[in-house]
């Protein structure tokens, strides 16, 4: 079994660290000419991984956009993890789970194990209920060569209340980046990964012992720049994945428009 | 437009302040006689309503349990709250859902909006990302007369080094608390309740002044019981339901034990 870490790796040094958000919001898909239901947000996703799915390294579906639709859109999410899985690029898939005990179980079977309707390379996780409560997706995701995104530090107003808040041993991010370290130390998978947004000098948080990937939100779109990702992250840029959602959609849906929009970002 | 909170007050004050959770785990639809797929998850899920929607005050489906079969588990969750809204009972879906702006506002459409697939009639919510960054749910809950229950102190034991971090104005889970009754307030609707697990005088926050409803997992399973709730409580008692899940699971799945169950738990 190739972990997750090392299968990411290898794709991004084919390609580039990029992955490309599938949110289709009910105002890109009128933008696309589709209609908001579970057929049009899956002829948008569906469209996006047959234009790019050569080219990135990864895909974002945002379960949201799907959820959204009740059980017609969690089918068309299916088939989206299906073509993105054919295409070689790997699957983020974001669902921001969180709970305890059979439960968190019950999530980590839904969509870390071989075989799940809804598997992903990797899903991202919310550790309200604490790092340790989350343990159950670690152990799939080492046990089947997948990973995780916890949630750490996000650049909304809203969220330096819970993130910054100081725990016994530091603020609550970093509590969360060290807890992460550790366990991808002890593992030697390295399956635990990091959602930061913004630049972490600027949310106050330490991540120059991280030993995971670090997924980045809000490249193209809320103004940061692929470019300038070596000078914010330092050191830890070899392991960012920049993500971009809105920035490629809007250049679609226009195959050849989105593939130029993809190859000026990795330029 | 009645709000939740009138709504469940009145179904409280005729039928008592149990919920009764709908967890159906691969162990227990085992000890049932049904298969671990969407079928049998239906099976056990739609056979507890048929049992007890004419007794109990809700029902609080655990979404993992059905995601876990992908889009025929949601095709099964959305035949169970459509049969939950049949029987004048509640449906409280546990899904705690937390994200921000355009994608929360995505999770608000698919399960507090009319004519949603999933809709209910309350949710559980995750404030990760901070408390603030749930407003797209409130806002649906207090147009459609629906609620949500945003998770602040659980009994886990991973929990506090999130839930008692200190914020600038008290720890975060009191935060939370005065959060919460201030947007209640404010709305005069009281539609924002609060997750407490175990006893809030344990747990290191104060409910005295919250003005919504509580929901307390744990009874029945884990050793909490109804008859200790009003000492657990205090004058907050007259806002808490109950959650009971597998302790009334394990006495099905023969009708009349569940119903007995039931009663010896109300009595």
């Amino acid at each position: 079994m190739t972990s997750y870490w090392r299968r990411l790796r290898d794709i991004v040094a084919e390609r580039g660290p990029l992955c490309v958000g599938i949110d289709p919001h009910p105002s890109l898909l009128a933008a696309w000419g589709l209609s908001a239901d579970a057929a049009g947000a899956e002829a948008c996703a569906r469209a996006l991984v047959e234009a790019l799915g050569d080219k990135v390294a990864a895909f974002k579906p945002q379960s949201a956009f799907f959820e959204a639709y009740g059980s017609a859109g969690i089918a068309a999410l299916e088939r989206v993890l299906a073509d993105i899985s054919d295409t070689g690029a790997l699957s983020i898939l974001d669902v921001k789970r969180g709970d305890i005990g059979s439960t968190m179980d019950a999530y980590a079977e839904a969509y870390l194990c071989d075989g799940a309707p809804l598997a992903a390379d990797a899903i991202t996780l919310s550790p309200y209920l604490g790092f340790g409560s989350l343990a159950p997706a670690f152990d799939r995701a080492h046990r089947y060569g997948r990973g995780v995104y916890v949630l750490a530090r996000t650049s909304n107003p809203e969220g330096s209340a819970v993130q910054l808040a100081l725990a016994e041993e530091g603020s609550v991010v970093q509590t969360i980046i060290d807890a992460a370290t550790e366990v991808n130390r002890e593992s030697r998978q390295k399956a635990i990964g990091l959602v930061v947004g913004g630049t972490h000098a600027s949310l106050g948080c330490d991540l120059s012992d991280f030993n995971g990937s670090i997924l980045v939100p809000g490249i193209g779109f809320q103004g940061g720049r692929m470019e300038d990702l070596p000078a914010l992250f330092g050191d830890a840029v070899d392991q960012v994945i920049a993500v971009v959602g809105r920035g490629v959609i809007q250049a679609g849906p226009d195959r050849e428009a989105l593939r130029a929009k993809v190859d000026q970002l990795l330029a």
